[in-house]
Order: structure tokens, then C-alpha cells, then sequence
């Protein structure tokens, strides 16, 4: 297992042109905050497709070092994702993880994406990842 | 419908800060290509998953443009993708749509992901775009 | 909006070969059982994937007709199901949704199965119905 | 590898219940065969949801099987399926498979879903199968 802060060090330093912010990891779940300005927007005013999918991605995959501890090769094997509302553009992204399985050589998780301080969500995502063997836990 | 040229000008227009080109549009497909470099790459010296995500939506709205024409509010509903290999970091990422329906208010297509030159996908994706009422045809 | 009484009976009507029955309907979520016998096994003695697939459509379905009415035509347009444990052989397969919109043309919901009486999923599923224009509400 | 008798004969009696025919396999590809009936129809006259995942999932163990021999216990770990036009009542499903990556430990495809004759596809979906250690190959 990984606290926050060893994850959030991990994040900076192996992920530096990300984004993602991590709020809380911990009991298989995970939340983190993606800031949104003009980069990320697309027409219509909203936030684009790639930003949510990345906040999912990242989501899920500092809930699985919560887990297993930091594990920089574990990687995605699949993601699924339904976008379900328009994303304010003036509002950070929320994306919270909450792990369905955390196996030996995978692990499952479903985020459940907001605009911050909205109660419907705007996306909802499933992925994958693969765990590495002899991964420290 | 809407020509390569069309949909490159568009695209910078729209999204200028992605880093997507526009290699062939047209037949209902498109191919586009990102450029890899440090800023794509995660632990493991491999490209990022959103990177790979962000290619797979892009060449989905390019070829909806292409048979379309330019209605910028097409906005994705779903995308599902599976990542099959380990990209080279040292590569262009290809993607390839293939649209498999257009219809008056969805399109769905697929698209594989290649490191360039490589004939083993590295990614695919099945993605959704919502078209809005009264797109102009 | 129907009742679990008004959804069972139109089921049975509708879909007389389905197996699945309507345990709970309401508050934008439903709960559907499905009898495991020698039919819906495969080899290794576990569930076939078709059948939990097939409780998740259902269970999105009783879940759905149960927020916008008895809508027969409202239909499945896409489906993602991650198997995550192997069913036992000798328990109801109990399929619990979640909904995650009902809009006036789409509704999104998750549905998480389980071997009757495990806490482990067995399988989490997230699908998406097309709700017909003019649908009685 | 197993020829197109060989796994007929092992689907003939694994799943004795399967609808299922296989029309040829090789080279990693596989063609099944649903025939339609009363019993998989759904209101509005056509074929429902899950005999349609029920073929993917099928053409995809087939084209597996064909490619690593007959092992049973190859299991699905993921199923996505979009569906993309409306399937005649009187027309058998078939489906067609084409393996994406054929790992060790698994396997990806992609399976478009025809209403026998017809040019346009009524469903698209990829899914994922896990391969056990030691399968004879």
C-alpha cells in the first residue's frame, strides 16, 4: 500500500505534465482533481472527451498504488467510458475511483466523473489495469 | 461532407492545443497521427494511455467530419478501448477509423492504433459521437 | 413509471422465454435473479458468459421501465460487461442496477452481479438504452 | 490449433445448449451462425440483445480455439457491444471474428454482427478472453 503523499511524489515525478491532482486514496478508492482551463476545452464551451478520459485513467490508477503500493508498470488494458452531461468549463474535474477487484495480475475499478460541486456526474468509466508479477505489495 | 483540408483547418481553429494531424480523411475513414515525444510518455518508456485514448477520439470526429461536414457539437457518447502492445516511444501513433454506421443522430466507428511502420495494433477503440438535430449534410 | 408487479407481468408477456425475474424496482434501480441450472453452465463447472450478460440487459431494462413506464421498444445500443470472479454453479445469479441518467433519448446504468449471497461481484456491467421519442411517461 | 470439426465436436458437447453453429475458422478468424427464432425475438419483432452478444462471444472462444486448440477453460474477462441497426426476425445471425492479439495469458477480437445477407452490420463488439497457464498450444 501507498499513502498519498508517496503517490502524489510518485505522480510528479514520473508523470510531470499531468495534471491530476490527487485528493484522497484509500479502502480501494481513490479521488483526484483535474484543474480546467482554456487547454482543455473544446467547442461548445466544455470540456473535451480526452481531458475526462485521462482524469479516469489517472483515477484508477492511483487507487490500484493505494492498494499495491507503487507499481509504476502497471498499465491499462482497458477503459470504457459513457459521458453522460456537459461539463461546465469553469469547474475542476472530479473523478472518484472505486476499485471492483484487485487481483494478483489485475485489477478493476469504476469512476464516476463530476463537474466539483455538481450531483450528477458527467461521465462514468470502467477500466483495466494489468499488474506486473513480483509487483511489491 | 467535408475534405482533408477543411477538417485540418477546422481542427486548429477548434482544438488548438491537440497535437493530432490529419493524414487522410474521406470513404468513411480518416487516419491521423500524433507526434511522440517526453511529453507522451509514461514509466516504462512507453506512450501514456490518454494519449493513445486521445488519438482513437480525434480520428472518430475526423472521419464523422468527414462524412458530415464540420458541425463542431458532435460530441462523444461512449468510447471502449483495448491497449494490445507496448508502443515505441520513438514512434508516430497512427490511428485508423473505420466508421461502421452514420446515422441521423449516432455514429459509431472503430479505430486501430499503430506505432508507425508496425504491423501489430498497439491499441483499439470503439467509440460513439452524438450528432446534433439540424447538423447541415 | 411502472411497478415491479406491472414490469413481472409485462416480462412475462413480452419475453416469455427470459429466465430472470424481478426481485425490486424503484428509485432509479432495480434488482433481477436469475436461476442457475445445467443450461447455464459451461465448462469449468462456472456461469456462461451469455448469462450474465443477459441478467445485466435485463436488469438495465426492469430498471429503466421502471422510471419512464412499460416502453417495449426502448432498446439496448451498447454493452460492457467485466467479468471479475467465477459464479458459483449452484446459486441465483442476483443482478443489481444502478442508473446513471435517464435522459428523454438515452438512459446509462451500471449493473454489479453476484453469486446470491457473496459479497465479491462476479461481474460489473455498464449499458446504455435508447428510449423511443413520444415514450409515455 | 484445432480445425472446424474438432471444435464443433468440443461445442457439440461442452454446450450442449448453444445455438450456435461454426461455419469455418482459420487463420485467425472464425464465422458463426444463430439461427433466429420465436424464441429469440423481443418486442418490436427482432432479435434481442443477448442472443447478439451471445454469437460475439461465441465467434470469439471459436476463433481462439482455432488458433490455440481446444481449451476449455479460455474464459471471457471482457465484452463490449454497440449495436448499430435493427435485425430481421427471419434471418439467422451471424458473426464474424477477427483476432486483434493472440498473447499468453490472452486474447483480443473484434466480431461484426450481420442479419445473414445484408450488407450493413446490426452490432459491433470486441471482446477480451483470458488464456490459462500451461493450454496445450
Amino acid at each position: 500500500m501507498a499513502t498519498k503523499k508517496e503517490i502524489a511524489a510518485f505522480m510528479a515525478s514520473a508523470f510531470p505534465q499531468c495534471k491530476c491532482v490527487v485528493d484522497a486514496v484509500g479502502g480501494r478508492s481513490a479521488t483526484v482533481r483535474h484543474k480546467i482551463g482554456v487547454d482543455e476545452l473544446r467547442p461548445g464551451g466544455t470540456v473535451s472527451g480526452p481531458v475526462l478520459m485521462t482524469v479516469a485513467d489517472v483515477a484508477l490508477y492511483v487507487a490500484i498504488l493505494g492498494e499495491i503500493g507503487i507499481v509504476p508498470l502497471a498499465v491499462t488494458t482497458s477503459l470504457n467510458i459513457n459521458f453522460l452531461g456537459r461539463p461546465s468549463p469553469e469547474k475542476d474535474i472530479i473523478g472518484v475511483c472505486k476499485l471492483l477487484k484487485v487481483g494478483k495480475s489485475l485489477a478493476v475499478g469504476e469512476v464516476t466523473l463530476y463537474s466539483e460541486g455538481e450531483q450528477q456526474p458527467v461521465a462514468h468509466a470502467v477500466g483495466t489495469y494489468s499488474i506486473p508479477p513480483h509487483a511489491k505489495r
